[in-house]
């Protein structure tokens, strides 16, 4: 039985795991809902809940077990996969999220690089060689790629995508500010850069 | 009086603005929520939700006023007040972010780039100078920067903020994987790259 989680509720599961990540740093074992809001600036009746969701954890004037909890959201994540990501179209932004710190920490790692840049095709970014784009489907099953992670120019997005399918990825994770189409069977998230933005520009309007 | 949305709906609003944007190049006058929901992948009802929690728009059976809509989104998220961004770290995501072109599409602009390494100080990125970070202050009241962009490494964020709180801005984007604080009075949006890569990671995991 699949029970049907909001995306608000999901884009805030990375967060608790990263910061029950460095809690588990600091060797604590018990957090309160209290506690885990105030380095999250979240409520605490916003995460009893969203955690609740998933079942009982927490302990009521105790607070939930560090560990048990971090493995919990990790799992429904689907963290423990370790997905592995091949990124096309190595400029300015490809080379920023193949040097990413935050993706290694949750346990996502890239594993190859695919531009058509001649001139930039056998160099390295963060220790990984850029690899010709026309070589993708060979690369991807070489390198067991799930998720292909595309940065390229809105005009050449779709067609990427479409080779990103047919090379066999799982998902698809697009940066390029034009909507793409993927078959229903391929998980894809739009990446839009501007959406924190107009939230912040939201905000500064409220005075 | 102030109404409080719900975050969610926040970041729903800019896809909705510039799906008008779009439409209204289209020359269409009318839209309905279903054809505003096929074009987003959002369902019809959620659409009429969020947009009924700002007043009535829409005209039963005939649909929304394409111009008159995204006008009033636009004045929500304070779009017309025309940002002025400055980016604090050109390295790749500086870099990739100066170059970003959805930002012009919403109001936005960046005018100030700013870095404290001398080999990169004086060259362009997208036609903006890259000056020196020690002269931050001077910049940005010369520029009259509103937002401050952060995208320097993690160590030195908090610093970054402050120099730019100091410096007078009204609101700060964190790129940096971090957490930073800033006064309750200048509005803070944390960007996290890898929020998005984990709701895919949810997704493949749903099969």
């Amino acid at each position: 039985m699949k029970k049907i989680i909001s995306q608000a509720t999901i884009d805030r599961l990375p967060l608790y795991f990263r910061t029950l990540q460095l809690v588990e740093e600091e060797d604590m074992q018990i957090i309160s809902s209290d506690e885990l809001g105030r380095r999250l600036d979240i409520t605490p009746e916003q995460i009893r809940k969203d955690l609740a969701t998933f079942g009982q954890f927490g302990r009521k004037g105790i607070g939930y077990d560090v560990h048990e909890l971090k493995n919990k959201i990790g799992n429904i994540l689907g963290l423990h996969n370790n997905w592995r990501l091949a990124i096309v179209g190595v400029g300015h932004l490809g080379s920023a999220l193949a040097n990413y710190v935050n993706f290694a920490s949750l346990g996502f790692s890239v594993v190859a690089l695919l531009d058509k840049n001649k001139k930039i095709i056998g160099s390295e970014v963060n220790g990984i060689e850029i690899s010709d784009s026309e070589r993708m489907k060979e690369i991807i099953e070489e390198k067991s790629v799930d998720i292909g992670v595309i940065t390229v120019p809105a005009s050449e997005a779709q067609g990427v995508a479409e080779q990103l399918v047919a090379a066999g990825v799982k998902g698809i994770w697009n940066f390029a500010p034009t909507r793409i189409s993927v078959p229903p069977t391929i998980p894809l998230v739009n990446e839009d850069l501007s959406i924190g933005l107009s939230a912040l520009s939201y905000h500064m309007s409220q005075d």
